[in-house]
C-alpha cells in the first residue's frame, strides 16, 4: 500500500483505486474466454452512483441523534450489502432496493448506547457494521422489510491502553487491520491476524464472527487472542474480566464470540499480542499425488511443531495462485518467532513432507535478525500465493463485470472424513457447475490445519449468464452446502453464519443450543431489534 | 499404584488403603508440633461408619427405578461432600446431616433420562457425581433443605469409539483419570490431562469445570481438547458436531464447558488425543530473588517455547515439595514430544532463565525412545515434587486428623499485576493466620503459565482449633478471596465456583451475563432441578 489517497468502494471489494485496471482486466477476459470457450463474454462497466435508485429513507432521527445519522445515497449504498460474490454482483448491478435508512456513525460508546436506546424503544432495526466485508450476508438488514439502521463502528479505532509487561492492549472494535497493526508497531507488538479481508474489515467484526487468521495451527480463530470484551446490548453494558485464563463458569467471552451482531455490539476488547517475529523458515513441497499431500499435512500437524503457516494446495489451485506449472500439489509450511532461530522445525516438517513422497524444489527459506532482508517466504511460490491471496477480491470483482462465478465457501472435518468429504464436494460442484454453468473450476487448498481434522477452502470459477448470476451461484453453493451437511462437516470454519448459512447452521447446531441461545439474547435485545435473521430466527419482541 | 484392593474412603480423599500411615501421620504431627511450637496437637482416630448419624431417605423412587437407587449408609455418606478441606473436616467429623437422600447409579444415558424425568415430574433436586473431588462445594446438594439426589456417573466409562487417523475417541463422561489412559494405551493414545485429583475425577467432571491439566502453558483446560460433546438436559439431549475447528455461530460446548451440571448431565465427548511423548527434556532452575524468578517465568511464558511444565515454586513450596534446603525459588521446565527430540527447546528455556539470574545446579535432563527409562523428570527435586503433589491430598487428611489447616487456593492474573497481587494476597493471608491461628505459612506456586499471566496457586498450612476449623479457614478463605477480587484477579483458574466461590464469582461475572445464562438455564431446566446455588442462583421453576 502506498500513500496514494484511497477511495471505498460502494458496491464492490476494498479500494477504487486498487481495482483491475482495464487492461488486467482485458487480460483476465481473454484467459477466461479461452479456457470456458466463450467467445460472447464481456467485460461490463462498472456502476455508477448517479445511476442508482435509493429510495427515500423512511426513519428521522431524534434531534439529539441526528449528528450521527447519515442518509447519504453513497453511504447507504455501501452499507446495503457484505462483499460476498452475490452481494458485488447484486452491488455491480445497481440493485440496492434493501438499503440501510440511514447509517449511524457513532463517535464513541455513549453513541453507540444512545442509538441502541432509540431503536430498542421504537423498534427499529439495528445492524451492526465494521468493515463490511461479510460474505455471508451478515450485514444485510434489507433481507427484512422493515426499516433499518446500519451501525458503522469504524470511528471507535483508536488503541486505549498498551500493557507492554503482559503484551496486551485495549482496543476499540471499531478499528481496521492496518490502523490497529499502524498503533501496535511502535510498541515491538503485533496481533498477527491476517484475514484476507484484513484492510477492510475490524476487530469487532472478527471478534463477532470468529474469524480465522495468520496462524495456520493451534490459535486459529481470533476467540484465542481475547483477554476481555465490552459489549454494549440493549439491556445494558457487559464487561468481562481481564484474565489470562480463567475455569470461573462458563465463558462470557465465548458466549459473544461469534454471535454476529445479534446479543450486542462489542466496543472493545483486551487482546493478547506477541512480539514481532524475527526468526522466520518456510519451504514450498511439491507432491505429485494428492493423497499422499494430506497425509503428509496431517503427519506434520499432529507432530507438535505447530507451525505458523501450513497451506496444502491442490494442483490447479498451485497452478493458479503461486504458479506451480508442473501439476504438483503444493505444501506450504512457515515457522516464524520473535525469541530464536526456527531452523531445525523446517528441517523436521521438510523431513515429514518428504517421508510422503514429497519434494521440495526450491531452498528452504531461513532468516533471522542479521539477515539484510527479512523476506523469508516472500519469494517463489510461497510469496506469489501470498501476492494472489490479498488481490483475490479484486480480480472477483473483475470477473463480476464479466459474469464469471467467481466465488469460496469453506468447511472443517475430522482427517478421517476428508477423503469422502473432498471426493463427494468436488464431485458434486464438478456436477452442478456442469448442469447450471456448462463448465467450471473447482480448486481447494487447507487454510487451516487441527491435529484432528483440515478446515478446506474451495475455490470455484465458473461462466454465468448475466442477470443470473446470483440464481446460479446459489444453486451451486446450496448443491455443496448439502454435501458439507451430508458429511457431518461444519457449513463454515470462518466465514461465519450470518444469512446465508442458516439452512445447514440450523442442522448443524444442536435444537437446545439454539434455544438457549434464543433465551439469552431475549434477555439483552428484549426488542428483537439486533441483527434479525441471523444466526437465530428473529427474536419475538417481549409482549 | 499397585495391584492391592482399593476402596474409596467415604470421608476423606482417594482410597482408604493409600492414607498415611499411623507412623507417617505421627511423624508429620512431631514436625508441625514443633514448626507451630504447639505441644497439644494431636491425632485424633479417623472416624467410623457405624458412629456417623444419616437421617432416613425422604424419597421413594418409582418402581422401574429403584434398581438404579442407593440408600446405602456408606453410599450416601461418600456422596454427602466434595473433597475440600472444608468438606473432609466435616466428614471427619461425623457431620452428615446434608447426605443425599439417594444415591443414582445409572448403568447408561437410558437412565440418566429416566431419573431427570422423574425429578423433573417430581420436582426433586439432582446433583451430578463424577469423581466427587470437587473442592468448591460443587457436589454437595445438601446445603439446600429439600430431598435431593446425587447422581453417580462412574458406570459410565468406556472409550466407546477410537478415531485413530484423527487422533480422537468417543468416551463415556463417568470415566475416571486411571480407566481412560489405560483404555487408551494399547492404541499408543493419551489425552494427557493429569490434574491433581485425576486417580479420582472423570471426564465429565473434567469438561463440567473446565478442569486445567498437564500441560502448563497454550492448552491448559480440558475446553481445548474437546471435539464435541452429548449433553443430557431436562428439556432433552443436546449434541454437538464433531469438528476439528468451527465458526458456526457461538460455540455450543462452550456452553457446557463450566456449567457445573446446572444446565445439564454430560454423558459423553470425542476428545482430541495425542501420540504418547517419545522425547522428554527438563531442568530445574534455582532462583535468590523472587522477582528474578517471576521475571524469568514470564520471559519463557512468551518465548513461544511453550514448555509442557512451567512451574515457578517459591522458597518455602521448593523445601517443602522438593527439597530444595538452599532458600532458592525452584522453576520447573520441561517439554515433551511424541515427533522429535526436545533438547534445543530445554536449551533455549535455560538460557532465558540464567539471563535472569537463574542457577541450574543439576544437569538438564534429556531423553528419548532409544533410552533404557524414560525416567527425565523424575528425579532430583523435579521428581519429588511430582511425587509430592500426588500425595498432598492424602497429607492435608492427616492433618485434618489433627486439626492443622491445610488448604489450597487459586488464582490467575495479567503479569503487570502479579507483583501486587502476590504482596497482597501474602500480607492478607500473613495477618489472617496471625489473628486467627495464632501463625501459619502460605506458599505460592505456578500451575500453569500464559504469555499474558501465571496462573499462581496457593497452599496454606496453620494450627487450628479442634472442633474449629471449617470457621477459621472460611475466615481465611473471605480474607484472600477479597484481596482476589479487589486485585482484579478471577475467584478460580481451574478449581471451579460450585458454592464456595459465589459471592467472589458473582462479582466477576458480568451480571448480564448471568442474566443471559439463568434465561438459558430455564429453557433447558425449566424445573430448576439440577445443581441449585452452583454458578448462579437456583432458578425459579417455570410457572
Amino acid at each position: 500500500m502506498s500513500d496514494r489517497i484511497r477511495t471505498r468502494s460502494w458496491w464492490g471489494w476494498g479500494n477504487e483505486e486498487d481495482a483491475l485496471t482495464s487492461d488486467q482486466s482485458e487480460g483476465l477476459a481473454d484467459a477466461l474466454r479461452h479456457r470456458f470457450e466463450r467467445d460472447d463474454l464481456v467485460v461490463r462497466p462498472a456502476p455508477s452512483l448517479g445511476d442508482i435508485a435509493i429510495t427515500p429513507s423512511r426513519l428521522t432521527p431524534p434531534e439529539p441523534l441526528r449528528p450521527l445519522m447519515s442518509d447519504d445515497r453513497r453511504d447507504r449504498a455501501l452499507h446495503t450489502y457484505g462483499r460476498s460474490y452475490r452481494d458485488v454482483v447484486r452491488g455491480f448491478g445497481g440493485d440496492f432496493s434493501g438499503a440501510p435508512d440511514l447509517v449511524a456513525h457513532p463517535a464513541g460508546e455513549s453513541d453507540v448506547v444512545a442509538v441502541l436506546d432509540w431503536c430498542t424503544s421504537a423498534g427499529i432495526v439495528v445492524v451492526p457494521f465494521g468493515g463490511g466485508s461479510s460474505v455471508v450476508g451478515g450485514v444485510e438488514g434489507g433481507r427484512q422489510p422493515e426499516p433499518w439502521i446500519s451501525l458503522d463502528l469504524t470511528s471507535l479505532s483508536g488503541v486505549i491502553e498498551i500493557d507492554r509487561t503482559s503484551r496486551a492492549a485495549r482496543i476499540e472494535a471499531g478499528i481496521l487491520g492496518p490502523g490497529l497493526e499502524d498503533q501496535l508497531r511502535p510498541h515491538g507488538l503485533t496481533l498477527r491476524h491476517f484475514p484476507q479481508s484484513f484492510e477492510f474489515s475490524t476487530l469487532g467484526g472478527w471478534l463477532a464472527t470468529r474469524s480465522g487468521g495468520h496462524y495456520a495451527t493451534v490459535r486459529t480463530h481470533i476467540d484465542d487472542f481475547v483477554e476481555s470484551m465490552r459489549v454494549v446490548t440493549p439491556s445494558g453494558i457487559a464487561e468481562s474480566a481481564r484474565l489470562p485464563g480463567s475455569g470461573a463458569g462458563p465463558s462470557p467471552d465465548r458466549l459473544f464470540l461469534g454471535s454476529e451482531g445479534i446479543l450486542g455490539v462489542i466496543t472493545e476488547a483486551w487482546m493478547r499480542l506477541a512480539d514481532r517475529p524475527q526468526w522466520k523458515s518456510s519451504a514450498a513441497v511439491h507432491f505429485e499425488d494428492y493423497t499422499s499431500a494430506v497425509d503428509a499435512t496431517r503427519a506434520v500437524s499432529q507432530s507438535g511443531l505447530d507451525p505458523t503457516n501450513c497451506r496444502l494446495l491442490d494442483s490447479t489451485e498451485a497452478m493458479l495462485s503461486a504458479g506451480v506449472a508442473s501439476g504438483a500439489h503444493l505444501l506450504i509450511v512457515g515457522f516464524e518467532s520473535a525469541d530464536h532461530p526456527v531452523d531445525r522445525p523446517i528441517e523436521r516438517a521438510v523431513e515429514i513432507a518428504r517421508d510422503h513422497g514429497g519434494t521440495v524444489p526450491d531452498a528452504i527459506a531461513v532468516t533471522g535478525p542479521d539477515d539484510a532482508t527479512a523476506a523469508a517466504g516472500r519469494d517463489g511460490a510461497v510469496g506469489a500465493w501470498r501476492n494472489a491471496f490479498i488481490r483475490a477480491p479484486y480480480a472477483r470483482d473483475a470477473m463480476v463485470a464479466m459474469s464469471v462465478i467467481a466465488e469460496t465457501f469453506e468447511t472443517a472435518t475430522t482427517w478421517d472424513r476428508f477423503g469422502d468429504l473432498h471426493a463427494a464436494v468436488t464431485t458434486e460442484a464438478q456436477k452442478g457447475l456442469a448442469d447450471i454453468c456448462g463448465g467450471g473450476w473447482i480448486t481447494c487448498r487447507f487454510t487451516h490445519v487441527y491435529p484432528d481434522g483440515p478446515a478446506p477452502y474451495f475455490s470455484i470459477l465458473a461462466p454465468a449468464r448475466p442477470g443470473s448470476e446470483v440464481a446460479m451461484w446459489d444453486e451451486v453453493k446450496a448443491a455443496v452446502s448439502e454435501v458439507l451437511s451430508a458429511q457431518g462437516a461444519t457449513i463454515t470454519h470462518h466465514h461465519a453464519v450470518g444469512r446465508d448459512h442458516r439452512p445447514w447452521y440450523d442442522r448443524q447446531r444442536p435444537d437446545l443450543f439454539a434455544r438457549a441461545l434464543t433465551a439469552a439474547k431475549s434477555t439483552l435485545d428484549p426488542a428483537g431489534i439486533l441483527n434479525p435473521g441471523v444466526v437465530i430466527d428473529p427474536a419475538q419482541p417481549a409482549p
